[in-house]
């Protein structure tokens, strides 16, 4: 109940009266279940959650008192209990960037005398710091990586492709119980639940949604991830993953070599290595977002690497990381202009990279804990170029 | 192209001046690339593509003359496109339920003197009848699933549990070259890419969004799929898979048995084969959907066993099957509402099932496409209840 009077407090600060939480990651942070449902609530007394369907799972599931619980499938019937409970409603706030506009235009149909304003950033803001359950939780879900790492160790040989080793770490993390579905916030990305893994001859293609290694696929419908691709001896092999457990992800990546690493690919994993110890050095309260991007940025110039750092040209990003929660890509985006002070309980994904046309790209991404005084890294396999079988 | 002739007929027909197609499935439908675009449609003349992402890509994968694509990141910079080229824009079309309302507003904003229409019902109409390579990709998707059968076959054994199923179930798709992501057009549905895998305990717990034996999944936050439930001797086992395959999708159940089936077992299975028997002998072109739930619903009545038909209580649904394509769901809905006349190159799911308290369920779905003179069954596995080591 702590969660909605903080989002209520918020919402008095605004002059919003009413918010109606509809996307499952929300419903599930405010409500505790992920069951078909709208919450209502208002900002000022006690909200209202209308279950739509599986009533025996949502009593089961809420936190909420079940004295607060409708059952009901008509959005119509939303604003008549509004109306009922006398909630003033001049002022409505909906997650616009997380339900459908079909939803929205349904809700401004309920609702004609009130002006509806955007409450995603109050909702992201308030899940940017977690609870100790839900940085738990995380902790656990990262240490599932170790299970991909092994997979990796095990499977990755010249002459596997990467659809094959992607099979493999899928598995791996899928029987230790992490979910086979990646969350975004945003609304056309789509993360493969194995994530992105990929060989040299991909590295340098950047497809898609996302600013980073993205590997090719398998056709022009999915144009990323995994592909038929063979590996071969010397190539760089990256495994870059969000893993969901309990409904929150860690991301991590991690970069192998199939044989012996040759001193170029030695030296650019160092470089890389270098850029994301001077931006956790820098990881405590007080400091703000864009400094961690800033460092990293001064440290790729300083090695001389500045035209390969988070990609090159037009498909470069100037961002070194992002939270980490319900959703994989969550505020803050750790970019140049991130005004963002950390704060105790953070989780963050640092995940600096150098990506070289020709060369291959080097990818290192940990999970980090923001403490009282720095930082708990808790990905739980070393941060090492790993030499595979060659 | 002739896709894009055909929604210009249909926005003729409705006075629609300008379609605005971005959802990532409806793009790779009309441009023939999923990445990040734009696709605006002129009731007359020729497209334009708006890339704001992955360039090069683009240039490959569409089916657009290149003369027609523009490289913008703006979403501002479409409406001063617009008027450049003098393109009326009384009307605009957006696919309401696939876009955000955030994204909705943006273009609102930036088309003031317009009416915005929802135009997802003449995209998901034209999508409705697929064309050659469409139904050959959907026979390619339905005919992985004989690497998930075979995964069934192998490991199922008392002891096992259902997420362990799932993580070999999963690995033998993916490996086959299956996408790790299964779509759907509903905004919060989520079906695990290895589909639902639910044992005789959790089958007659319905949750979620969706209308079937869905079990009850790892934790609150994403409460169905498979569980840590240990299978035993004498267990039902459903196995209900969407398969991406080239963006296309496949909807296949199969019904396991743990050792030898019991006699009520077989007799359940063979109701529910009786039942989608006669879906399959309906259907042909100039049948409407509707006839296909009826003739499915009297068939139920007819053994007595209506009260489970396709759920019980509450969680009874009124429907026989769907479309399958680009999504897992798509339309015509086959329920007792559905006027929709059926025609050659539909792709169709028939699922019917029988859910009972205590028992379990058993469910039988098959993918056919809609032939001249009747329908052609692509399930790579037959139709029986599997008996596998006890």
């Amino acid at each position: 109940m702590d969660r909605i009077r903080i989002l209520q407090k918020k919402m008095i600060a605004r002059a919003i009266d009413l918010a109606i939480i509809m996307q499952p990651r929300d419903l599930y942070y405010y409500a505790g279940t992920a069951q078909p449902c709208n919450l209502l609530i208002p900002a000022v007394g006690e909200p209202l959650l209308f279950v739509r369907r599986a009533w025996d799972f949502v009593l089961k599931e809420t936190r909420l008192p079940h004295s607060q619980l409708v059952e009901s499938a008509r959005s119509s019937e939303i604003a008549a209990v509004v109306e009922a409970y006398g909630i003033a409603c001049a002022k409505i706030g909906l997650t616009e960037d997380a339900i459908p506009a079909s939803i929205y235009k349904k809700m401004i149909d309920s609702f004609p005398n009130s002006e509806v304003v955007n409450i995603s950033p109050l909702v992201l803001e308030q899940r940017m710091v977690k609870e100790h359950q839900e940085l738990e939780w995380i902790s656990e879900a990262a240490d599932l990586f170790r299970h991909a790492h092994n997979a990796i160790l095990k499977f990755l040989r010249p002459g596997v492709t990467e659809i094959q080793l992607s099979a493999r770490v899928l598995e791996s993390v899928r029987e230790a119980g992490g979910e086979s579905i990646i969350r975004n916030r945003r609304w056309d990305a789509s993360l493969p639940p194995e994530g992105l893994v990929v060989s040299t001859t991909n590295m340098w293609r950047i497809s898609g949604h996302a600013m980073t290694i993205t590997g090719v696929g398998l056709s022009n419908a999915l144009p990323w991830g995994a592909s038929h691709t063979e590996v071969v001896a010397g190539d760089l092999v990256v495994v870059d993953m969000g893993i969901n457990l309990n409904g929150y992800q860690a991301d991590i990546a991690r970069t192998y070599v199939v044989g012996s690493a040759s001193s170029l690919q030695l030296e650019v994993f160092n470089q890389v290595l270098a850029i994301q110890q001077v931006v956790l050095d820098k990881i405590k309260p007080g400091v703000k977002g864009k400094e961690l991007y800033l460092t990293a940025e001064a440290e790729a110039k300083r090695l001389g690497q500045f035209q390969y750092f988070q990609g090159y040209g037009k498909m470069k990003g100037h961002y070194i990381g992002h939270g980490i929660g319900l959703e994989l890509d969550e505020p803050p985006t750790l970019d140049d202009k991130c005004n963002v002070t950390l704060v105790e309980g953070m989780a963050l994904a640092i995940e600096p990279k150098l990506i070289i046309p020709q060369f291959g790209g080097i990818v290192i991404e940990d999970d980090v804990l923001v403490t009282p005084t720095g930082y708990r890294l808790i990905t739980p396999v070393e941060r090492c170029l790993f030499e595979v079988r060659g």
